[in-house]
């Protein structure tokens, strides 16, 4: 990655983050009034990309080696949930490795080999990537913490909490000198309650003093919230996209809003959007494997010019791409706060 | 409205009312045996008609001055449920306020602030229209009732019941001298069950004699049963066109089917259709924020032509339109009645 | 009912009623520290003191020409809930008709025939004594009232509400010119949820003007809470004793605490006890048909020494007796208040 | 049927049975990948291809005298569940017979009057046809069983097993001696659990000796399995279609995989698709009544070629038809077998 | 057994069966009104009788050799459910052996190894007892049938039906020829419903033409039914003792009535009691490992005086003895019937 | 607490810890073969000790400066969960402080001001006693940590983990460096699910390395098991004391089992009892505020004599005791282990 840029004579850039010129950015479309607007190669990567892949979609990427790398859910068609390694030129082709990733690991306690690895989120952190997914301790999910350097070898840690709980986040930088993670306390099934809490370690493998960072609120988001992709650092706060869950009388309805948290307690949120920013509107959101699911994972930035790209899984069958900008949609989550 | 024009040396018409040559009415496409089809223009109201719509559904409209007016539910973008009015030239192109609607209200206790109204329905009854909706008092749903007399200002009452109340549908006349309104008991959340009841007042603020009017009954209508829009007045009996609910194993099904009620003891049903007339079968009925539901809050009819225009909410997403005509819906009802 | 006796020199007693010197009352035992005590006589109903009774509880006593009447809750051994008539010269030992109560009414539609009566309430109320019950209208429970000068003939009017409602209770006089009954919506089952709402009529037929009165609260009122006896006109307020439930691992446990409600605006609370006054401790109350049951549903006085006998069903099988003082019970009521 | 055809030089047939040339055949895609593949005129009957019918899906066919037969399930407009006959010249085009199939029974008690009944297998079995269904008897599901010469006249034989079970499906000849059937115990209502078990019969009258067959495994098998077409008989064992379903949060996913049996002894599974063949993911099987099935009910097979015609129903709503070769899909099901 | 004894100069004797004068048999107590009473013995069998048990009820005992032998239902310490056998003098004091029974059976698939065994029923038939119970098969619950001579070695057969089954209660005689039992179809768990059906079979492996017997219906037995001890045959009909369920809101209560079912054509109820005939109401019925809690499992008679004692689990933790008169128990259930 | 002694010429006493030769042992009862016997005296602490107590129960107590000490939870009246100290001299008769504990806490975040204490744990742990206990963090359940050196003033640290968990107990010695503890992940509700779970810390702050140690099993340990006191070190392992649960059709039902645990690695299970120690059998453990519950919470040692006291709560209403001696107790683990 890139330094930020500072632009001659202007402010600085609300992200604080480097650029990223290469991504095939897209502008609004005419006519479109919406803070985040969806791509029109959506969905960006076909549920069959691999000879064995049932569905691909909830996955991470980021900028690597001036191209672009991943880890993605792939259910195969035993509709098992798996963990692959993909690159990609441009963000949008992608080469999705067809053999799931395997984890070194010296704990054969928590070492990796089942099958119910899922929705994974990369940060890029100190010195290299962090990976965190929904992890199969024993039958029961938590949440699962690993590194890589290369996209290829991946070094798996201890599980960060006790079950049950999924959506673990981490944050892209020590605070107050300790790793951040959030995550989303949960039980074994189809939970129908979650909250978003936030814990600290001096080492990546204790974690405590937790805190509770939002619960539910009304509307789209009133049956669970939890983190999408790594939050983004600008100088008004963290910028947090996450999904929301509404219960209907068929069944959950995922979409998704945003936040500022404090850069320094993030565990206080500062605004927090009553509107969600998307929701399934669109057929590939709203036919599939689950109906009516947006689920934003990953989102990339090109900080000199405040572009975000949000990748995001549809319908629990497909990925897909949105594109915002950061000063709009700090704009829109002032104005549109329920805190 | 204007009266009922009697054809020349023919019966009388069977609806009992005014004439409504202005609206667009559709013949029945070539090749259709339905005695309901939908308009080639669905869905006619799209789900952001408005700068912060979710969604435009289960929406009650009139005749009004000429052309129309209406009360619309408009969830934002938070996924709040609100009411907003609308007019149109045409029944068919609407301008709906951005505003929700604000209701005058001596009564504190009572007065609608919140986010929790849906379903409304709009009743000419004599001298103003009156409004009833789904209302949240003290968090409970119950039945609103408000009136206008110009779509601009609305005046609200005393709620008709005690919580836990839906689909409170009031006819368009008083019968044997009180005023008369049907509804669905039901609880706090996607009540699994639900009858429709009839509850007769002297006020509009006193309720009593409530008489059971339908159950469910198999199929489409097994899960529980609601009145639609106002009834029309026929010379066989109260026209009432109402929702019925199937539930399967991916959620509830809202259909719809009529039923004949008797004039003077409207809690008489005199036939009631064994099949449905419209279930959920197109793209707009099937996919949306709650697939599969087709759900009818207001029918306006031109009495010397005997058509009727049905305004039905489509997946608790969009607005559409049907069409039928008095003399064929009756003769169907009584052909396949289950009574 | 004989006139409040105002003691000379004294204060006016708390209790606006009557002197009732013949029931034999019990003192509070040596060393018990509790506002409220058990009669050491208890259970003073069995359940077989009918030929056909499984049990008989949650019932309605009245002072009555100089002794006492009721109406009770005999489930027979087919355990169908009925209501029952019954006299007793001490209120202790009584008299129950071993025939159901036949009502009078004119209305086939709601006259009640069948075997799902349960929990009356009496009220004397102007010039008659009004019962309130669960009232199985068309297999639905709503409140069903009637009234009697005799014990002897009964007539009933329209049931008050709309179904699904419980525990309707009559308030003693006009409030503001108008009848007033407090109930407790719910749902045809064994209803998690319930808070006790005020209803207003000119004519015991159209009720309307509901409010919310108590909604539960923590602790052993956190599931639901439902009026218990007639309430009781004092200087400080309408006297409510009521239930309230909490849920364990085991089911529902049912307990009684008080409030104080406004005078002229009933649904206002003034006081509420924060802790029960009687929970299910006896082995009485512990078991039975239904384990860990205490439901209070008749409270009678005596003004000029403020003595309050509490009838209440213990574990839905035994009728039982409780006594307090009044002046003591609303000191407990404020020092213990969670409004 | 004619019988099959030896190849000459070649090894003989892999299915045990004749040849059917006149069903149109449809090649496997150029770049499709799936060892199954659909019709390219899928739907092949559209739902309301009677004039009553709201759906035709879940339904049989089979060779007759040179054309083809079938029993349907057609769901009337009221939602009622019925079985028809239909005729076809080539398979595609179906002629149905727009009353309901009459059954002719001399026992009232378990005479099929009513509208429970759905989702049929026909078989050839020694000298007539045998249809299997679930029918509803005294309201609970259980196995109907009837046979027809000729597709105008049915006889209904005792119901084969007690309440509650669904989707009997016979094999088409005796094995060791007795008839055999697989069924699916059940409850009465959308059933969440369901495992494949075996039973065997003297006479189609009284069965016995009954064996697991197959559990629920993980994935999309993993809430319940179910078997599908009729058993077909090849040199390596019993080739079975079946269903299986995993519950999403927005309910049941129907989709379909294969198995092998022991020729003679049925209930021991030798291999079985760890994924599946085929899973819901065409607009036609994703939307509609109720969303996300796939639901195989017949396999007609040319075994010269060894081609294989699966007709399934989709979303509840339409019957497809989906191709496989015999040879590939035995070598699919053990290179990818959980056994 | 010994043959009936004709009563010279009288009429035969209701009970058609052999005479039993050894077992203690207790007369009514004094102020007794009931056609059922206990026990003054209760409970006969403690729970820890043998070494391991932590409960010994729902068993069922035959007179055998001139004393009495049976087969019990013991769960260990494990909370495990098995199957003991017993010997006793004179009924009332048991020795039961401490080892569970050992099932002698050729077909590993179904022979009875493991802890699921539970309620059984002893039938003398033809020339041997037949022992019923609910086994579990693979897991799921069915009815086990076995054969014994001597109670000391014990033939296990095929189970009768599919799971889910419990209750299986064989008939002491062919009816028409065929072998009849009665069971009651249920789920995997604590099933909340519940019928009793009748099926026969030529040879005891094979079950076929099941019919229906009797539906829950008011109070008592409102959740579920379920045939109790072996059939009397009488000059009325089948004496059928079974238990019927009320759900209250702490969980199941357990009581138990009487049906007269048609001699050859047993699946017709001739006479059915409304009310029970014994309710949980002694402590030892309504306190224990599950409380509220009668269900009968046996019944001896002695034709010529035409006692009757009914052995019956209590709270699922002891067992338990009542006594009756046939021809007052017939009257009882002519008198009190719902049929 | 005195040093452990060595008998002179025999092996080093079964118990790694101190005498206590102070407590009021009670022998087992003549004729009692249970390994674990109840005091005489139960329950020990009755459900009214203090003035505002409605139960006492599920408490923790511990030798204290020759005396006794222990932290109690005391529902009130309001059936709101607190703790309170309680100091005695022998063990049996206690004084309880009737106001609830204050912990002194720097953390306004995770100060426990609120009234969701319950289930305490004493341990003494190198220099202090540590309590822990299940704590309400922004109204979820997670565990509670604080020390005390006197009884008199307590410190609050960081709740251990996110919610939601229960049942955290701590070792009383650090293991290969590390503080550890017990815990059981659960959900918001009555957790139908429990596993024991082991975790440890360099801090008491931050928790990692997370491990199952069991699930739960059959029988009466079939619905969740959780573990109880404080591990007791012995030379064949840590002595886990713990609760199991049943889920009975009246609702769960709680038992109390042992193991022995790796002493160097406590998360393997080397020996766990098949059977319960103890079953809810007498009137106070079967009748209460939740029927059928023992729960043991501490379990104090005379290491020399091997005599264990275990407390237990009965039916969540009273504390009582049971006695055993550690070589018979591990004998009977041995011999019953389902490891």
């Amino acid at each position: 990655m890139s330094d930020s840029l500072q632009r001659p004579g202007g402010p600085p850039p609300t992200i604080i983050g480097g650029a990223l010129p290469n991504l095939p950015w897209e502008d609004r479309p005419a006519g479109c009034r919406d803070v985040l607007w969806r791509s029109t190669l959506n969905p960006v990567i076909p549920r069959n990309l691999t000879a064995t892949s049932n569905s691909i979609f909830n996955s991470a990427v980021v900028p690597f080696e001036g191209q672009f790398a991943g880890v993605f859910r792939c259910d195969d068609k035993r509709r098992r949930m798996q963990l692959h390694t993909g690159r990609s030129v441009d963000g949008l082709r992608w080469q999705i490795d067809p053999e799931p990733i395997v984890f070194h690991c010296d704990e054969p306690e928590t070492r990796d080999f089942n099958y119910g690895r899922y929705d994974p989120r990369v940060c890029w952190l100190e010195d290299r990537f962090y990976v965190t997914w929904c992890n199969g301790y024993q039958g029961y999910p938590t949440i699962g913490v690993a590194y890589t350097y290369d996209f290829k070898e991946f070094y798996q840690l201890e599980n960060a909490f006790l079950p049950f709980n999924r959506n673990g986040v981490l944050f892209p930088r020590r605070i107050g000198g300790q790793y951040a993670m959030l995550s989303r306390p949960s039980d074994n099934g189809h939970t129908p309650f979650g909250d978003v809490f936030y814990s600290v370690s001096p080492d990546l493998v204790h974690w405590g003093r937790h805190r509770l960072v939002m619960r539910p609120a009304d509307g789209w988001q009133s049956t669970k919230v939890g983190a999408g992709p790594i939050p983004i650092e600008t100088r008004e706060g963290w910028l947090l996209i996450y999904h929301g869950v509404l219960t209907s009388c068929n069944g959950f309805v995922y979409s998704a809003g945003a936040a500022l948290l404090d850069l320094d307690q993030p565990w206080r949120v500062i605004y927090r959007t009553a509107p969600y920013l998307i929701s399934p509107q669109t057929l590939y959101e709203c036919v599939g494997d689950v109906p009516n699911v947006v689920f934003p994972c990953a989102a990339l930035y090109d900080a000199p010019s405040g572009r975000i790209a949000i990748y995001y899984g549809a319908a629990d069958t497909v990925t897909c791409l949105a594109f915002t900008q950061v000063d709009e949609l700090i704009r829109f989550i002032k104005d549109n706060s329920l805190v």
